[in-house]
């Protein structure tokens, strides 16, 4: 069982997050795999690109982790929520099956589904995108780090037991897991200049 | 005098690094700023451009520097080296006067000045070169963290007690300042793909 691994402190995690666009254009934009070492230690920073509302996310994330060098390291995949650049929505599922890895998709206020619902009925090819919403799974509430805030999950190919321990052994400044704070100030900040 | 505030873990540094480039190549390339407090967390990543054995490393830095939403909050500038992109030489007295921060250029290796002149003589503008290298001042060595290991450093706004100090305070996760660690892996890891 990966439990037990998960728990040390140094379990290599990659983390993710897209790099901002300006709303309603079109073409790619890169998503930043950041791969940290527990909740400390920065260890490598990749890259890729995906389309804006496309649908290429989840094998274009997939093929980078896989294809980078700490792809043998890696025990977990966090994702910074399921929507990629728009409305390219990652399949956890998928991604879990592709890279064997679990999968923990960490979103802070809680979606509503219908709204999400509504906006894909206005995409091409709506089925899909839907499929990977629900393939997301159920959304789960965990405590944060300091007890007195709450944060939600997806996941795949790890328990909610897991999940929560993980949560909180990486999450060692913010109530956020570390590799998914520095993923954001990668995306945003460094890639917006 | 700064040397109080040095001390505390929280110290806000900022890191630089350049960005690999292909020898005798011409043209431009990156630096990248890492903003760090301590030797733990990432706080922001910003960038400039400098030319390929040019002369504008010192200028593009500082003004980098002073224009970054960080800038008030920095208590000390890092580099790996004064060397950037090929010979465009750091000067950092000029940094120093122009941030009105303390400056700490890291060495791994004992550099060989007669080696540097010789390579100097090679390119235009030699005398403000070496007088870069000159304002840089003596080649101080520091113990590691570890105390097993040297390494060297150049320094001004500084005194060479609290540079110990805070080589020692922030080299948290290898024998090198931390916010050295992660913008060298950002300069060349993000940049050569």
């Amino acid at each position: 069982m990966a439990s037990s691994r998960l728990f040390k402190p140094e379990i290599r995690i990659i983390g993710l997050d897209d790099t901002p666009f300006i709303s309603r254009s079109k073409g790619k934009l890169a998503v930043i795999g950041v791969v940290f070492r527990g909740g400390y230690w920065l260890e490598g920073v990749i890259k890729t690109e995906i389309t804006i509302d496309g649908l290429d996310a989840t094998e274009n994330i997939s093929s980078m982790i896989k294809n980078s060098p700490y792809y043998k390291q890696l025990q977990l995949v966090m994702l910074n929520g399921i929507m990629f650049g728009g409305f390219n929505i990652v399949n956890i599922n998928q991604l879990h099956y592709a890279t064997e890895l679990p999968v923990l998709s960490i979103i802070r206020k809680k979606p509503v589904f219908s709204t999400i619902q509504e906006a894909l009925k206005h995409l091409p090819l709506y089925e899909e995108r839907w499929k990977s919403v629900i393939a997301a799974g159920k959304i789960i509430e965990s405590p944060t780090r300091d007890n007195r805030s709450k944060i939600y999950y997806q996941k795949i190919g790890i328990t909610n037991e897991d999940a929560h321990k993980v949560i909180r052994l990486t999450s060692t400044r913010s109530n956020i897991p570390e590799v998914l704070r520095v993923a954001h100030i990668l995306a945003s900040g460094f890639w917006s200049m």
